[in-house]
Parts: C-alpha cells; structure tokens; sequence
C-alpha cells in the first residue's frame, strides 16, 4: 500500500472535548446524543487480569470468530475476521479490490471514502443504489447512516451479481437494531461481498474497540494477515464472546431501542421537529433551524450530530436515563 | 496496497492453548515462558466504565501522545502515533516507502520479513548491519529478539544517512529493559527515521494492546490516517497514559527485571545452559539439547520458546513468582 495523499481529518460524533469548547458555560454532565451508540451498554463483565497482561491466545481468537459467525448467521467461523473496530479494516477491505474506480452510496459514513482513496481508488459519491453497477468496488452502509435508507436483500445480491467480479462491501454497522432481514451476512461465501459488523454500536461499548469483517475465506484469511496477530485485545475478545452469545439480552435490547426510539420521535414531533429518516439507534431531523437548534441545545449541555455539508440536518442518538429525556424535552420545548 | 501472497501463519509465544495440545498431562498451572514479557505487570487501575462504553475521544488521544513522547524522548507529541499493539503497524510503516528493495537483519522477529512482503517490497534477511545500505526499506530490531544484539546509535544514525532517502526502522520493543542510550527515540525528526515501541512488553499488559510509532511528522499524518479515528481503545489511551507517566515504577521496574535476568542466567548455568543473548525480558540459550529440554519444560508444565528454523536455541522469559522460580529449577535439575 502506498499511501495517497489523505483528506483533512474528518469530523465524528462523541468528542465532549469539542462540545466543551463550543459551549463552555453549558451545564454539566454534558449529555451526548452525538453518536449512534447504544446507551444501554451491555453489563461489563469482571475481567481477569490476564485479559490484559497476557498475548491474546489464537484459541480465544477462534473461539470469538464462531460466537460472531453464530450470531450474525454468517457461513462458518472461517468467514469471520476480528479487529479492534471496523474502522481499521476499512482501508484493508479497500485494498481486497486493486486500485481502480471505486463509488460510494452517499451521502453516508464520510470515512468510506477515504478509506476507498487511501487504498488508491479513484472514487465518487453516488446516489443510487443503481448507480454503483460497473465500478470496481461499491461501498452500501446498510441502514444507512445517517437517513437510515435501508436496501433490500435481494436488491444488493442483483448488484453483486452484475458487479463481478468488482467488489461489494455492505457496511452494517447498525444492523442489529434495524428489524426484518436485510444483512447479507448469510451471503458472504459469495467472492465478492464483504459484510461489516460493527461490535460497540448495537452493546454500547464503543470504547472496547471492536468490529468485524464476514467475507469469503480467501478475503478473510488476506484481512486476517494484514492485521497479522493480537489485532484485538484480551478484553475485547472476553467480552465480545460474552455479549454476541447473550440472545436474551439482544432480543431484549432491540425492544429496549425500538420503544427508546419511538419516545425520541414523540418528543421531537412535539418540538416540531418531525423525523426524516435515522435508524432505532438514532433519528435523523432536517429542518432550516438546524444551527439555532444545535446551539440551544449546546448551551443546554446537550450534543447533538451537525453536518458540515448538510446545513438542515441534525442527528439525535438515544438519551440514556429519565435525567438525560426531562433535559432534552426542556431545551426542546 | 494490493496485498501480496502472505506467508503461512507465523509461531509466535503465549499460546498456551498450544502447549497444553503439546503436553496434556503437564501440572497446572503451566507457566508461560515462551514470551518477553515482563510478569510484573503494571498495577491496572480502576477504569472508568466510560472507558469501554464512549468512542475514544480526540483529547485522550492528545494527551497519550503527549505522556508517551515525553516518556520516549521522541521531539514532540506530534511526532508520535498510538496504535493498538505494534504489530498492526508493521504494514503500515512498511508502506510508507513505495514497493522496493526491504532487508531485515536477521534473524529476527520474523513478522518484519512478511510485513514487508505484505507491503509489496522484495524482501530478504541479512546478517550485517551494513548489509543494510542501498535498500529502500531497512528494518533492524534493537536490542534483537531473540539474541540481544544491540545496535549503537551512532551506527544507526550512520546506517539512516548512507540509506537516505531509503527508510530505517527500528524496532526498540524491548528498549526500555535494556540499559544505556541506543534509543532512535529522539531521532525521529529525520525524514528517514522511524522508530516503534511496545507499551506491552515492558508494562506486562499484552493483552491491552498499545504500541507506538515515532516518526517524522509526514509520516506520523500518513500512519494516523491509515489507522483512522479510535485506533486505540479507552482502556489502552487511560493505562496507557497513567503508566507511561510513572517514572517512579518504570526505574524499579528496571532494577527489579535485571535482578530477576541475573537470577534466571544462574539458574540456567547451574543447568549447564549458558546464555548466548537476550534482554532483561528474555534469556536465549544455545544448545544441542534444546529439542530435549524443551521438552522436558514442557512435561512438567513450563512453556519455553524454540525456533522452527533454530532448532539449537531456547528462549526463556522470566517466571513470576517464587513457585515459578521453584518449579523452573526442579525441572532443569
């Protein structure tokens, strides 16, 4: 990989530092709706010490890959690479295609893009789903984020089947929490689809560091070899072997978000602020207020997701706690 | 990168899943001396749940890179770059330099041979330090693992302007045990100089995942970029920070690994098993018993390090505790 020259960095939700700066008089605890990260975080395990005094072992590795290979109904635990988030992988998952067009269905996830460029692919932003036929390497985050369009199944396994062999990459990062079935997961024993799972989004633990690639096996044995071994730490693989086993709470949690997200709709609907779009971990608004909306709330300690390029737009993620919702619906009302 | 054929996966220590298929009637516990990594590991200090649930944000990033330059004597903060174990940078450094012309002296720890094979460079091992002119790519662990050999820095600065623009990179992930000043730490301004350290290995917290590359800072920007937002994760930014800040723990610690090196040196001469290498972390015997003493260690429950293409040498890492000491002595009496 030779390195391109790589955009400016980019702008993410989660930085309290930023919002303090921005709102210096806000009132403390600053709430943070800037992501979409599940408020209620999976139960954090006791960890033995040596889940971060010893080399994770490949048998932890292992046993991890069949976990998420269950959970997300991939073909086999040989279809699954760990990594300490998704993030990482994007430019090795660039970098399965060689360096050719690339296209990304957009607006979406700003680091696709320079993901795709930093593995040397010329790319472009498209609009539709329809749009990405003929390209080297077609990037769909599935629900996309932040609108939360959603492309059917059957939809992304005709474009795969007209790409080829040009690369499909499905990033799911919010799938868990999306209802219906429209994960390619089960698909990847296909050359040429390539799933993205995010780990700390769905079980609130996006501090873990941990997300995965499902792929064919020759895909995933190349990822595997790029993040050579130890690429996820010993808490990682405790709790993520923990959490990705645990139904219960996942069935449970899905329920939890639906009814979160249905309150969230109702409080914005009540501030006139009807929603457009957004998955069950966020709510996506558009409204030309969007900058004195952002700032009131700024000034009432509470961060919410603006857009550089999307002046209307305001991302609301999920309040955690009765405190966090009375808050929010005082500085909406 | 395109990635290249890989090489087959690498044997590396602390697999004791594979010990115990090796030798299932051993005692337990076994003890893991197949690492370098020092068994008296940082105290882990209460993490704040907030470590695992939010993204890691920009400033705890800013303020690792800080402690860590100050802690390496690297020229500034923003000649240091955080990764999650410096394994997953080895590509990444190695890419830095367009495909070409790599050696590696040798033998060595063998995932720079394949990471530069990864990163599209001819690669080949060479015996001598100056061996290492005229290539693109230079890669020298110092001290070595397994053998110890340390490279002074005024070779090495002499190697980086003979090799210029040709990159060096040093490994020092076993610096800090091993005394005087060899270090490229405070070098790195040079355009040609990178220098890699591990936060695992001396701190005992392999597991966490943390390492860093110092390097100019054009090539800081392009690492930063290849590894994306969040590489690290809040566990790592926080004990990362608290112990690289403790100077007080980092000088006993010191004393306290080159007492337990001299101890381990006499107790393997009472063995008839002179040391030919090694750091404070790990001692390398050569012997045209190592197959049978290995396996000896092995049956009673003590996990050393042989060397597939080595087969004369041992590599003994420091036992922990007394019991350990106890039963490492009985079983090479």
């Amino acid at each position: 990989m030779v390195l391109r020259e790589f955009a400016a960095p980019l702008t993410h939700g989660g930085d309290l530092g930023a919002a303090r700066k921005l709102f210096p008089g806000a009132p403390e605890p600053f709430i943070d709706l800037s992501t979409g990260i599940n408020p209620f975080s999976y139960p954090l395990p006791r960890l033995e010490p040596a889940a971060f005094v010893r080399l994770p072992e490949p048998g932890a590795v292992d046993r991890l890959g069949a976990v998420a290979a269950a959970a997300y109904r991939a073909p086999s635990a040989t279809h699954v690479v760990a990594a300490p988030g998704v993030q990482i992988l994007l430019p090795m998952v660039a970098a399965l295609v060689r360096p050719g067009r690339a296209a990304v269905l957009g607006p979406t996830y700003e680091e696709h893009v320079r993901a795709a460029a930093l593995a040397g692919h010329a790319v472009r932003e498209v609009a539709h789903l329809s749009d990405l036929a003929g390209v080297d390497l077609a990037m769909v985050v599935n629900p996309n984020n932040p609108d939360g369009r959603l492309a059917g199944r059957a939809d992304l396994l005709a474009l795969a089947d007209a790409l080829a062999p040009g690369l499909l990459v499905v990033d799911e990062a919010f799938m868990e929490a999306t209802p219906g079935d429209a994960s390619l997961a089960a698909d990847v024993s296909r050359a040429n689809v390539v799933v993205l799972r995010s780990f700390g989004k769905f079980f609130g633990l996006a501090g873990l560091r941990l997300g995965f690639a499902l792929a064919h096996q020759d895909h995933a044995a190349r990822l595997a070899a790029a993040l050579g071994p130890w690429a996820v730490s010993g808490p990682a693989l405790a709790i993520g072997a923990a959490a990705l086993a645990d139904a219960d709470w996942i069935a449970a949690t899905r329920v939890r978000l639906a009814a979160a997200a249905r309150r969230l709709d109702d409080l914005l609907a009540a501030a006139g602020l009807e929603r457009t779009g957004g998955t069950a971990l966020f709510r996506l608004v558009r409204t030309s207020a969007a900058r004195a909306v952002f700032e009131r709330l700024g000034h009432a300690g509470i961060f919410v997701r603006g857009f550089a390029d999307q002046p209307t737009w305001l991302r609301f993620g999920l309040p955690g706690d009765e405190p966090a919702w009375q808050r929010l619906a005082a500085a909406l009302s």
